[in-house]
């Protein structure tokens, strides 16, 4: 691991070619300078993720929460390339105790989301990176190595995938629509029978439903209109920034689940869809929100 | 799609050299020969989904069950391949008229397991096709080409991910597993409510529960040692019978529901794990059996 290290560390310089290529590539764009970072941060991490996919769990934090060795390196690799463009930036990470959320310029962090599906060999895994100023998200970066999808988006700038333009789809009857959402019940906490009661009118009602076990990749989904919509609640920031920007920027709406006043990066409850579907959406949750 | 059908159907002989090169590589192998015609066939449906997975519905069979042009074409691929080696012998397809269920020589075959995700552009799609005997499945191959995974089995052989040998997980506690499941309720169908329960129950007892929507991958994710275990009901022999080769063949164990007289093919309910989790599961969902 510490060779790795090095090598990637090697090449964290600010004069470094292949951030100016993008830079420059990207200079039309607002946000420009934090997508370059966003994406190669993200792409460092992916490296760790694709070479050491086999990795051995060497640590637990407890039952159904699992932490590797990758997951740590893949986070301190993204720090170091954040804090190396932008010093002054404040970084809000999954798994460092850095959790204090600022209101200013700072990033917002998750070097594996669906970390159950990667200590599993499941390929439903990815780097969640967005840089967030006072208006919220305005770079993001979701990078799924093991499935060779790349998803960035900058607030105007619209979304892509693997740099193809991406857009929400334009299904508008839910027993056409393809949804997707987590079991986010670790035990003793929550109601989970209330929230498969609203899981089981979902099933009934729509095309089909769908758990990967990544928000962020769900989100990305729904951005690219290979889902229609999402909800799930029990999120943190870090699962949520980099998600919710691609979705509007690929047309699509997100809002906080009905009742709430506070949105989904402080509440941790979100529904995001393509846009036509997110009344029929907010209006079941909020028939079930009571309970949850 | 004329055109593409041609080009498929042209290299169509019995002299091709790619299936005599398998079929040499593969000579020491029982059912070789049906090995190669499965992944010959396999890999002309999955081209035909790789070229053409952004294709338009054009026919719906009813609400929630779509049947692309792509389905049928790559029935019609996989079909003509199997009828060009082996004339003789039965076939059983998802999409065609041909249910009869004989017991000889027969394939076992459906074109695109994961419909609802292909029509979506969810890459969770794969062609499973099976060869079987007086014995039950011999050979099988499940492709899902948007995810670059190719597995195949043949009874006695072992199981194989993109031509490396797999094994199931030696996971034996169910908070360390990671289950799969379907929801197959169609509207006003079976008891979705009591399945519910159970589902619950293995996400209250487990590291966590997918539903990715091909029955086939699950399968062969179950053989890879990518999930722990899976179970579902309502399903078609097509779905099922390439997939419990793959499980029983990388060392993992297949049995229909408790209290079922006669197995998966048949009834369509299967249980299928890594071993050492059968019990635990089978306990589990024998528990529930009664309302469903």
């Amino acid at each position: 691991m510490h060779r790795l290290h090095r090598l990637f560390r090697a090449s964290l310089t600010l004069d470094e070619p292949v951030l100016k290529t993008e830079t420059q590539h990207l200079s039309s764009t607002m946000f420009a300078a934090e997508l370059a970072v966003a994406r190669r941060a993200a792409a460092e991490a992916a490296a760790l993720i694709s070479l050491r996919e086999g990795a051995e769990r060497i640590r637990e934090k407890g039952p159904g929460d699992l932490v590797t060795v990758v997951d740590e390196a893949a986070e301190k690799a993204i720090l170091a390339c954040i804090r190396g463009y932008f010093p002054e930036d404040a970084v809000i990470a999954e798994e460092s105790a850095a959790r204090a959320r600022p209101t200013g310029r700072r990033w917002i962090v998750d070097p594996i989301d669906g970390t159950t599906n990667f200590v599993h060999h499941h390929p439903f895994v990815a780097v969640s990176i967005a840089f967030a100023d006072e208006d919220g998200p305005a770079a993001g970066v979701v990078n799924a190595p093991l499935l060779g999808q790349v998803f960035h988006a900058t607030r105007g700038g619209g979304a892509c995938l693997n740099d193809r333009p991406i857009h929400v789809s334009p299904t508008s009857e839910s027993r056409r629509a393809l949804f997707a959402t987590g079991f986010p019940f670790k035990a003793g906490k929550g109601n989970p029978e209330a929230y498969l009661q609203l899981v089981l009118e979902v099933l009934r009602s729509s095309h089909g439903l769908r758990r990967a076990g990544s928000a962020a990749l769900d989100l990305a989904y729904v951005a690219a209109g290979k889902l229609d919509a999402y909800f799930e609640l029990g999120l943190g920031p870090w699962d949520l920034a980099a998600g919710l920007l691609l979705v509007t920027e690929a047309g699509g709406e997100v809002s906080g689940w009905p009742g709430d006043e506070a949105g989904p990066l402080t509440t941790g409850r979100v529904i995001a869809s393509n846009g036509p579907l997110h009344g029929w959406l907010e209006d079941l949750v909020g028939r079930h929100v009571g309970p949850l």
